[in-house]
């Protein structure tokens, strides 16, 4: 940060909950953030001076929305990349690059990627249609994706036995080896203009069973320090490999002969990162403004051990959202709540966070137990 | 907290930088928040949706503002106290209460409070113009204070020597006999509607020689634990003899003898608990939004020892800020950069401030001149 930074304009496409925590790690640095979504409640909305209400999708609304800023990035990657390619070559800084978005709007193109760079990753097959699927029934038990717009759980199905083949994606997509694992990981990476990279600790994660959501996140990971560093290099891999600048979590397997498979990927903040805000010297949040800005890295060491926890819509309610519950939360130590701002609820929206640091991992499973069941979002 | 909170209408009293990292903050908790502040370009200002220009002295302008609003604080002692009594007569929750801020506006009438409550504090004498100071040369070397209107250093001035005497105050306001410290201490002590007080660790003050400013803190004090416990005491003691509801930064002598003494008090988040946003469990800001509220309070056990710097305006320099070195101060680890958003500097004015943390004091305080050496806000 140059004594001119507090002059530069960033743009962020998206205004969700991800660039909500964005912004407000922002404010202490004194940066001038624009925001364009499509929703005018969005969770960004209230915290910044310049919001457009735009689609991201559409080529004219992105284009004009990069026009005169120094910098733009993204907090969702369904963007127009035509029109962050032709800003970037009129010298607006797009981080991360219009072709690694491109890249990860199609999980066809990303997993086709990590064969080609020797990436390890479970083994698949790319299909156009059902019937296509159905071709491949030796392939099961396996994961079926849609190549393109899978956001939050959706477009992502197992599909075990022939009678699955029914519910085979019509579309584009690909068809996945089911991986056994042991556990599944996220490693976020951050690489700046100079390419200097730093991960933030190995982080496991447990998935809700029906719904394909991260309903609890461990850090650290309960692996060995061997798998560690297994983890964060194949990390630092992914992200020199794609010559990216910016922000990259990597979603991992840990399958059962102890290989780690890279399973899915995003050049953004994540999820998988929300602990990072209370248990980390520096949060994702603050990490990715310094890598798209180009200022050194800062230190991504652990402060303590920590749970977090989704808060998601209540199943059967949907409406003005109401939070049951939380006057019992705020009495716990150390329990960090972090809502998203959002006004409507819906079955299993992600209405906010929930962050808990203790020393000792066992305690802190129990209490992020007790969390889940003491709140409930409700309308 | 309950379900209805987030629909809860908070107004403040005053934009600068302690409203701007109470919003920040209460970003978290989904509040809705408006600020009234006399300047366009306030801290505050690019952070809430709900700005009002206007004067904070003006009684039909906080009046007005209070209007409407369910719960109503402060981020700045001098605003209009009529007004505030009589929006919280119609039912406005304002906390501090209107009447404790009157107290505090006055530092006669916070010193003879002390008095009649036996909260031990330095002998004074209450004086009315410069002539009334001189008739009590006896009582040099002394403190003298104006009674109302000071703030950061301003109206606060040592007498040493009769020919000090030529630049007494001629207004109201009081000589207090000058102590012979061994530190100067800060405790900052919450409590809600509910009657609950918590304080946190008690920090040790360093000022700027010249400016009367606060220039380095240190988390925790170096004092036994005996001297930690008294002046936690102390704080409680004086939070609850004010019968407040909020937050109180009560700064304090420890005298050479081991007394100690309330120098000044403030009823709202203070710098000398800026360090508690990455030190501590819950922050001033956030334990303040609580007490307003009438949450539980949260816990404020220091996570680590921790150095605050406060970021002052160069000498000389006056005009749009540029921050030079802060390039360097990124590369350093667990060194965290808080800027205020003020366009404009001018000498000794607060543009920031930055918080250290390690495990070890005394690297602290070296790592601490080192980053007050770097780090120049410049024009």
């Amino acid at each position: 940060m140059s004594s001119t930074t507090t002059s530069l304009k960033i743009g962020v496409l998206g205004g969700g909950q991800l660039g909500r925590m964005m912004i407000q790690s922002a404010i202490d640095f004194n940066l001038d953030i624009a925001v364009l979504d499509p929703d005018p409640n969005a969770p960004c909305r209230p915290l910044v001076a310049d919001f457009t209400e735009g689609s991201l999708k559409d080529f004219d609304t992105v284009y004009t929305f990069c026009k005169g800023k120094d910098v733009v990035t993204i907090e969702i990657e369904h963007v127009n990349v035509e029109a962050l390619k032709k800003a970037a070559s009129e010298g607006v800084k797009v981080f991360p690059q219009p072709e690694i978005i491109a890249l990860i709007q199609d999980k066809r193109k990303q997993k086709t990627f990590y064969k080609a760079q020797r990436i390890p990753t479970a083994d698949f097959v790319l299909t156009d249609s059902r019937q296509d699927v159905r071709a491949h029934h030796a392939f099961l038990p396996a994961v079926n994706k849609l190549g393109k717009e899978g956001y939050d759980g959706r477009g992502v199905q197992v599909i075990r036995t022939k009678q699955d083949l029914e519910k085979a994606f019509d579309q584009p997509g690909l068809l996945e080896k089911l991986v056994d694992f042991e556990c599944e990981l996220s490693v976020i990476v951050a690489r700046n203009e100079r390419g200097e990279t730093k991960t933030f600790p190995v982080v496991e994660l447990s998935y809700h069973p029906e719904q394909n959501l991260v309903e609890f996140l461990f850090a650290p990971a309960n692996i060995s320090s061997e798998m560690e560093t297994k983890a964060a290099a194949l990390a630092v891999d992914v992200i020199e490999k794609l010559d990216m600048v910016g922000l990259l979590a990597v979603e991992m397997f840990l399958t059962s002969e102890g290989e780690i498979l890279v399973n899915e990927i995003a050049p953004r903040t994540h999820n998988s990162g929300h602990q990072t805000i209370e248990a980390n010297v520096t949060s994702q949040f603050e990490q990715h403004i310094r890598a798209i800005l180009n200022w050194p890295l800062g230190s991504t060491d652990a402060v303590s051990p920590s749970v977090m926890v989704n808060v998601l819509g209540e199943d059967g309610f949907s409406g003005k959202a109401k939070y049951q519950g939380i006057d019992e939360l705020m009495a716990m130590d150390n329990v960090h709540i972090h809502l998203y701002g959002k006004k409507l609820t819906k079955p299993f929206r992600k209405m906010g966070h929930i962050t808990l640091l203790d020393s000792d991992m066992e305690s802190l499973k129990k209490k992020a137990r007790i969390v889940k069941e003491t709140l409930k979002v409700i309308a």
